[in-house]
């Protein structure tokens, strides 16, 4: 059946979002559009608000409506620890642990050469400068375990170590996750336990 | 850990359509935010350009940017029909069958006592109306199978043969799903397509 063009538009447009599917979109819209007014034009003002005010932190790069994020200011959080992720989200599961107090820097992407994604598309440089000019003494590479994060780590790690010899460069532990069984567990996580195992 | 006030509220409002969790709301809304700009002011106006064009067709209430719906306008369909239908979605998953060539009347809702939502809540009345004005000879109730459905449709049932007695009422047959298996169906499902067993 053929939609209307405007609800067609808008079935693409929520398409496009990561994760919505063609069905998952097709029910939002119509949603939308058998609601109120009020429904709409609330969330179109609130995707608007939301990239007007939302910026980057100048230091660490992570979202934040002001020049500095909270995490940067806090002057409670060890300033001589940055972990280094991909991605906001990333930001935001490592916080809801509850286990990390040092800053961040948030790379905007990982070393993909098959999508033309090289250390220069990457905030690599900004995070050599704060290394550099920060009392940073510990990198935390907390990466994706993905061929992308690999190898963005591994190139991270070389360059830090030539340029900051005196700088610890850690990376997030990999193994088994918890309250998983080992009978089920995949070979490549399994095999990776087993490299990393730990005396008791 | 606390967002910015704007993505807190961008989480919230993506938060509040339908099947979307707070997690789903959470990953779009920063998906949104790191885009570049043009992502969320093209959804924004996309939005605003829906609800602004998409209205109800006048004969029988579904979405579409015209007085009158194409389905209603298509010369080709068979006006003698009227398929009951609660909602716009409703209307598609018939259309996508393409087994059916009459026209629909969309009532914006079922019967539900404990909403408060009573037939004058709904368009009823306009059904009512159609039938008296137009050259109905059938109508065949494709209302959900849920309690409020059922209702809906007994109330419609028992009002149409009051007021046209000439007019034949149908409601879509229920019974096992297409390629389900007998052992797994529920009670009811089973219950009902032993009910509405046919000749073969």
């Amino acid at each position: 059946m053929e939609l209307p063009d405007s609800l067609s538009k808008l079935v693409a447009a929520l398409g496009a979002l990561p994760s919505i599917g063609p069905k998952s979109a097709q029910r939002l819209a119509l949603y939308i559009a058998e609601s109120p007014e009020v429904v709409a034009f609330k969330l179109s003002q609130t995707l608007v608000d939301a990239k007007k005010n939302i910026k980057r932190c100048t230091v660490c790069f992570s979202l934040t409506e002001d020049d500095i994020c909270s995490i940067c200011c806090d002057v409670s959080r060890n300033k001589k620890i940055v972990a280094v992720v991909e991605k906001m989200t990333d930001v935001i599961a490592i916080e809801n642990t509850g286990s990390y107090k040092g800053l961040y820097h948030v790379l905007g992407g990982l070393i993909n050469p098959l999508e033309h994604i090289g250390p220069d598309e990457i905030r690599v440089k900004e995070l050599f400068d704060r290394i550099k000019d920060e009392e940073v003494e510990e990198v935390m590479l907390a990466l994706s375990f993905t061929i992308e994060g690999e190898a963005t780590g591994l190139y991270l790690g070389k360059k830090i170590k030539e340029q900051n010899p005196g700088v610890e460069i850690n990376r997030v532990g990999s193994g088994m996750p918890m309250g998983a069984d080992l009978t089920y567990a995949d070979v490549a996580t399994l095999a990776r336990a087993i490299e990393s195992k730990r005396s008791v």
